[in-house]
């Protein structure tokens, strides 16, 4: 038997994980892509340059122009390219240092810079520090090289010594500022300390810009390579001009490592079209302080603090720092996992970014992108209508379920067996653990509308003890157990046996049930807590 | 003191030569780009179907479809045109297989196919085995991987066995098919049985059929992967499709090493424009036997032998096999080397390939590749052009050192070290080993033109002796010697010395002059042969 000619650890090999699957998920959820709004890749809100006339740039026109050169092998120089990147970034330097395109390696997107980068200095088995959560594409890279994975929490970044990171013994460190997921913002001089640590110990400070332009420029550190090998940068263009679909980065070091990658990078990995279209983008007037860029950071700032103070209305919903353009959204309070609401959002044609693939952040978080005012209100409208549809479908389980268990005889134990228990009222019945009728909408029995956030209101039971009373949940499971469709039965007892409860005009009649069988359980008390 | 990050030989590192150096051309010799004439890249001489509106293809109405999705991040799956690229190849399989998008791995042209391959498959130190002369790419993506190239000729394809496979223990073994740059297109039986012997030594049999649709997709072996996980496939659009500015390129391998592949790629290595051109390309009607690509290689075949045919009316220009669109030409003959003809064919706006990048090639190569019959018409002419120009610079840097010698006051000692003494007649003076007045295109002197190919005529010198009589070479020394521009001085030596000799009707004083020297010089003969 023949075996597998790959290197063992790429047979298996597992790609990255990433938002923007817009195709992939209208054929999925049998949607048009028109429909679809993308709340889980994180591009400029205000759109490409080539969207507003007044910066004069036309991609139609470029395509145009670079048409006759797709006869020709690309000069893989790329002058005007990195000439156009070092101007890119020179425009948002404030030290005296000037970068030229000795600095630039050019890249057909950033995950081919830090791809190259990992292949040209990790050998098998040497380590790397990844500061978690973070971008997934890191470890990827990492572990084409077959390279140890060293995780440390987000927060020790801030502690960490020379000798710290000499005893590590790692060859990259990786920063993402701004990180992505969660959208920290490290200041510049923090930055600068760091690196002085990094070259101490040998471990090359690895600085991930890609949102640097949409949040604040002035903290980059991409001046510090003229005189530091132990430095190197990653840019990309996808974010800040909204061009994934072009795939345009580059990477910015010391100009005897950035010879070094321009020789080792493939040989034409920029078509003329791509080189054309980025350097236009980075001469736009002003550099990362032009008006475009300056708009964009404006909107996002905005929408970003809009989307923050509504998600904040949520309950359940504790969204992070609001400095760029995407919110890392902590939902560990919900019951629901991430997994299950981006395909509940996906379904109402919104995509949102399931965060399980960030390491240490598991199915607690989502990720969402800043977009425009109207496109960030319908986001938010969404949520009610998705935990609607959510604590419906949950409730049809559950009774699907209760009706299993009464079926095959099982003894009900959720009285034993809950952590939650009482939820109402001691004695209850929990056969019905949520309400096949969620959400009935019918104050009469003590549910009510709460206020969940300015675009939605949720039903809430708090106060409806009714198909907790064990009595009622005998009637209901009777009926429920003879033939015919469980939608029709409902409806039936819907009218016969919570209706008539409810149409007395005061709960008295609830209460006294209640206060019954609180006396009952009283003398014989079930057991609490979680069985383990 | 810092040292440098990069992995050591890295550090170093030196990118791949190739052709196709328009730009940079156009600037080292102050032509516009499109005075120029490349035959140093090697693509589809009919140009691309967009050229050929029968084909019903448009670029532009391509990239203006595609625009919409720069918006967007690519689907990574890239699945339109992997299925394309699998109809393309079943198009031209014999065999009863039919290959599916799960055997194709898109690139971002075809160096990036080679340079996945090899990072998924070579370990630091692993060997390789090249057979030279061959394309630049593998060794430099094994160099990449710090890999051990072992270097075999051509030749010993068709005789090693498993057995010497096995004692090599290479991962890899490279072939071209046809070869770049001999042109040798190998047949589909050799290397069927080729790929056994791979696979029984466990060295996977990296197939290069870059060229194969411009010279015989019959000989593809494409259809081997469906059950061989030791063979592996790379093709090109470049060359057939004439769109190197694109970009594009695919890998064919059985579908477990495929699947690994397309997990451990960039994320993103082709944008929509690229997917959708490649697979609108692809999709033509027919396949690799397509009317377009039918056509291509009738044009190819009859070009090819045409320049064959008129090359080897040249002296000195012995060219390889025409199988498809370029040909070798060995030109280790003539005086000048390949370096210093590229230079010369460059300043009259031709590129042509030196070959010294080729391991194995040296100087003694140049390949062009096979363009329109005007174009390729206009080639043969520049060569008769070229090599006026070389012997006149060369005759005047002779003069030059000659002058040189003479003012130091060394000894002329060619006819003692000149392994071609006496070139005209015994007793020649060899100061002016190379005629100052070449090419005089005077007949009188005994010199005449010469057939050197149908494009040109050849200034030959064989007849005349004049500048080599002992007395002619003393008075025009005296001249040479005195103040003054050389080209004037030469300019009334010509009318005060040459002239009157060539004036004398028949050439009987030339002739009793050398009788002269002749007899003198059998009393005292000069010694003969290259002095080591």
């Amino acid at each position: 038997m023949h075996q597998n000619p790959l290197k063992k650890h790429i047979q298996s090999f597992q790609g990255c994980l990433h938002g923007g699957l817009i195709k992939e998920s209208a054929e999925k959820y049998g949607l048009s892509e028109d429909e679809i709004l993308d709340f889980s890749a994180n591009l400029n809100p205000l759109k490409t340059p080539f969207d507003h006339p007044e910066y004069g740039l036309d991609f139609l026109k470029l395509a145009a122009e670079s048409y006759p050169e797709t006869y020709n092998y690309p000069d893989n120089r790329y002058l005007r390219f990195r000439e156009a990147a070092a101007s890119f970034l020179n425009s948002g330097i404030t030290s005296d240092i000037r970068l030229t395109e000795e600095n630039i390696i050019p890249g057909n997107g950033s995950t081919e810079i830090i791809r190259l980068f990992c292949q040209c200095v990790l050998n098998d088995g040497d380590k790397v520090i990844i500061p978690y959560p973070t971008f997934g594409e890191y470890e990827i890279q990492c572990r084409v090289q077959n390279a140890e994975i060293v995780y440390i929490p987000q927060e020790k970044i801030e502690t960490i010594t020379a000798e710290e990171l000499t005893q590590i013994g790692a060859k990259i460190l990786f920063i993402c500022n701004p990180n992505n997921p969660t959208a920290v913002l490290r200041k510049r001089e923090d930055l600068m300390l760091l690196a002085e640590k990094c070259k101490k110990s040998e471990t090359v400070l690895f600085m991930d810009e890609a949102f640097i332009e949409l949040s604040d420029p002035l903290q980059s550190v991409c001046d510090l390579v003229a005189d530091n090998k132990f430095i190197f940068i990653m840019r990309s263009l996808t974010k800040c001009f909204e061009i994934p679909g072009i795939r345009l980065g580059f990477g910015v070091a010391h100009p005897e490592i950035a010879g070094a990658l321009n020789a080792a990078r493939l040989s034409w990995n920029l078509s003329p079209l791509q080189e054309n279209v980025g350097a236009a983008l980075m001469e736009i007037d002003g550099g990362v302080n032009s008006d475009y860029l300056k708009k964009s950071r404006e909107l996002i700032l905005k929408e970003a603090n809009f989307l923050k103070e509504e998600l904040t209305k949520i309950w359940g919903f504790k969204p992070g720092v609001a400095t760029t353009n995407f919110l890392l959204v902590d939902i560990s309070e919900r019951t629901v996992k991430s997994t299950e609401l981006v395909e509940r959002f996906a379904k109402n044609g919104i995509l949102i970014r399931n965060c399980i693939s960030f390491h240490g952040l598991g199915e607690d978080y989502i990720r969402i992108a800043v977009r425009t005012r109207p496109e960030n209100e319908k986001f938010i409208k969404t949520i009610s209508i998705v935990f609607d549809e959510w604590a419906k479908d949950f409730a049809d389980s559950e009774l699907k379920s209760a009706l299993t268990t009464h079926k095959q005889g099982l003894q009900q134990n959720k009285r034993e067996t809950c952590e939650y228990y009482p939820c109402h009222f001691e004695g209850q019945d929990c056969t019905f653990c949520y309400c096949p009728f969620y959400p009935c909408k019918d104050e009469r029995g003590g549910g009510k509308y709460i206020q969940s956030s300015k675009g939605g209101q949720v039903w809430s039971c708090v106060d409806c003890y009714i198909p907790h009373i064990p009595s009622v949940v005998e009637s209901m499971m009777e009926g429920l157990m003879e033939e015919g469709e469980t939608e029709d039965i409902l409806k039936k007892e819907w009218d016969e046996i919570i209706l008539p409860i409810m149409e007395e005009k005061d709960a008295d009649h609830v209460l006294e049930l209640c206060r019954k069988i609180k006396e009952e359980n009283e003398k014989n008390p079930p057991k609490k807590g979680r069985v383990s």
